[in-house]
């Protein structure tokens, strides 16, 4: 079977669409430890070059550039030696090359940025630097974005740089962030794809993906890897997180209801049933499910309860798409997640306090429960509402930390019918990084805390990421601007 | 003309003979940090390329790799932050390197080298490294080297390593040394074209040589420019050598001598003809030539002297191939030679001391004088064997620095007789780098200061130069072994 989810695969491999982007600045005159920075007056993914050449005596030694990729302006003046993160430090987007010859130079690796730093190591003489090109790559298509009427100068924004956030990072496959990472994780492709189908709808990159992921490797539970890497060579990750083995599931049924795609989501039948399976399978003494959840990037975060809260959505969703196509399946997991519903509620649940703070998860209090009982359909109507709000709202709740979590948080507020503050939630979360310039939305944004990140470093952190694409989705969808 | 010059030079385009060169090292795993010194086990110019792989997990970011290349073995642990000299330190062959993705890696610049050491600057985890591959370039083809027998060890190996410096340095022009400069100078050119008659005898890169010269610049004196470039385009250098511009004519000399291209000589006479005259007219009060000549990287040298005696001697080298191919113009030039020689008696020579100390280079007593004043024919016989001898053997004469003016001095000797002589110089200045391991003969070689640089750091020295390639030539042309 793997082979031919591969060659599936390959077949759905969509075209990159190259967009020539000519920076700030035509041509300029280069001395040793002179640094020129230009601006591509946008966020872009794709290849760099320039022509190097002599301006009165030939340029009789190789010119040693250093040059930097930034995707933010404050990375402009970073000083990378300090670095101390614990990712590698190879992710940032840094080069030093020797150029030995005048003549056209196009740097040999992929960059994500918005803004170029040169810095003049070392030339013999003077020189100049001109015909700078930026060749922008990227699988969407800008001439098949859907038009979207948004009169509200702020979703306008928001809606404009989701969409520039998306197509950063679709690429041969939907990546996570094209300057970190640059690979394809469960949790992303289920969120870039939503946003996919109103703007772009490449339905392609789509089923590769999902294809992709049919083709990977399973743990020992059955859970679906997490990640994987596709170029030069397929490899599986070496993660397993269990939310994202079911967010699988979800991203197939969403590109079943989204397509119509009866022949692909049959196909898949068996893979996506094997993920809910594992699921179900693997549970803990007292009967919720267990495994290693992903959740959020949130330092100390408990994640049991949301954990249980992605089952349940998973299930809910599975369940309605088989039934759309009349799987007769559809009836054991129909009774299967009322019987879990109740198992939560009873295990989770605090009815008194309207709360899910839960000895099960440490008696810990977080807006990461409450959004995904509430999308579990754990809790519903009126003190559903509650319990949501008053999460968002305390001041000892642990809160999201990544735009993914917070994608869940709008869903389960768009759920209840809260769209109004759904809407308000997303100018607070993205209209804040709209206020700081972003051309793209951060992996990481947390508002009072700019160098938040849960990888030791600010530094490391991706600017442009897949999983905050999402509002986009929320403003085409749900007409948020009317 | 220049046009058609440059045609001519492309005609004879020399064929890059490409050889695959295997290190010591076959596979090796690598870690952050870690160290990795590869052994090429002799001197070679050309690409280096190896395969990086996973071990365990797959290598999920870039690995980040610093590598130098090295032409001898103290290269390795230069620290290359401190370098002082004056040439740009971007002809130190280091790279900093980030390889996205396992697979072949194929280092873009070519380097000269013996060793190759590897750092690992970031990586993920673990990988591998294997396939190492030097692809050596040359226009020396060994296949067609003239063999030679040489009994005696030392010369043996002087030869072989002259012989391999030539090969290093002999690419689609003479460069000068493959690691920094990697031009076409005239005074390289004399002397590789002079090693290469007797050891790989590539008429077609000497011929394309003469014409580059021809189409390029001149100064307003008339002198030939003493360096170009020609790849990726034909520049000439902005340096004009007035001793230089006259060898150009001993080039073309030599090239008719040992190759009978008449052809080739008579579509170059006007070149060289205007060269030799060029330094006729530009005489001071005195009469005797006026220029700025190179002679040698000799520091606080007079050169007046020395640049008389190659004035005369490219006169007595003109006139005689003239003369084999009777050209009228011979006359006037032979009687010129005898006029310039007994000024030059006059001016420069302290018969009573048998020495060249002189008022007009500032009483300086050199080597370089007394030997291009032997080589100019302003004495000779015992006269001029005592004058050299003496000047070679005294302790306060200024000494020769390079192998380059070391040449001439054997050229002198042998000139004389003093074979014997010239041989034991040899031996002294060759024979020293010989037992230092030397895989190629270096740009510059004192004996007792292992740092000399004319360039501030001896970290910037070319050890593979093409002016030290001639003890092929004295050897194999003078029996030196017999």
């Amino acid at each position: 079977m793997r082979e031919y989810y591969l060659k599936k695969a390959d077949e759905n491999l969509p075209e990159l669409v190259k967009t020539n982007i000519y920076p700030d600045i035509e041509q300029v005159n280069m001395n040793n430890g002179d640094v020129l920075t230009l601006d591509l007056r946008n966020h872009y993914v794709g290849y760099f070059s320039f022509k190097m050449w002599y301006v009165e005596r030939y340029i009789d030694a190789p010119v040693r550039i250093r040059i930097r990729f930034c995707e933010t302006k404050r990375e402009l003046e970073d000083d990378y030696n300090d670095y101390k993160g614990f990712l590698c430090a190879s992710w940032l987007q840094e080069d030093v090359v020797n150029i030995d010859f005048p003549g056209v130079y196009k740097f040999p690796r992929r960059y994500a940025a918005r803004y170029i730093k040169i810095t003049v190591e070392a030339a013999p003489k003077q020189f100049s630097l001109s015909d700078f090109l930026f060749e922008s790559v990227s699988s969407a298509d800008m001439d098949k974005l859907k038009p979207a009427k948004i009169n509200d100068d702020e979703l306008k924004s928001i809606d404009r740089i989701a969409v520039n956030t998306l197509r950063s990072c679709m690429q041969r496959v939907f990546e996570d962030g094209p300057k970190r990472d640059r690979r394809l994780w469960i949790g992303d492709l289920r969120l870039e794809a939503l946003a996919n189908y109103f703007t772009f709808n490449n339905s392609e990159i789509v089923k590769r993906c999902l294809y992709l992921f049919a083709a990977s490797e399973r743990n020992d539970k059955g859970v679906i890897v997490s990640h994987l890497y596709e170029n030069p060579l397929f490899v599986s990750g070496d993660w397993y997180l269990s939310d994202y083995s079911l967010l699988y599931v979800c991203s197939l049924c969403d590109y079943y209801n989204y397509t119509n795609d009866e022949e692909t989501f049959r196909d898949l039948f068996d893979v996506a049933r094997s993920a809910v399976d594992s699921a179900v399978k693997c549970k803990d003494p007292l009967g919720l499910v267990d495994g290693d959840a992903f959740i959020d990037w949130c330092p100390g975060l408990y994640k049991k309860t949301a954990y249980q809260g992605v089952y349940l959505y998973t299930l809910d969703i599975w369940i309605q798409t088989l039934e759309k196509l009349q799987y007769k399946e559809a009836e054991y997991y129909k009774k299967l997640l009322e019987e879990e519903r109740d198992t939560s509620r009873e295990l989770l649940f605090n009815k008194d306090k309207l709360v899910f703070i839960n000895e099960i998860d440490n008696y810990q209090y977080s807006v990461h429960s409450a959004a995904w009982m509430v999308l579990g359909g754990v809790v519903s109507d009126d003190p559903a509402k509650t319990i949501l709000l008053n999460a968002i709202a305390s001041e000892i709740s642990v809160k999201p930390k990544t735009p993914y979590m917070h994608h869940y948080v709008i869903e389960a507020l768009i759920k209840l019918g809260l769209v109004e503050i759904a809407k308000d939630y997303i100018r607070n979360v993205w209209g804040g990084m709209v206020k700081e310039g972003a051309d793209t939305f951060y992996e990481i944004y947390v508002h009072d805390d700019p160098d938040f990140s849960p990888y030791g470093d600010r530094k490391i952190n991706s600017m442009c990421h897949a999983w905050s694409c999402t509002p986009t989705y929320f403003i085409r969808k749900y007409g948020l601007d009317n």
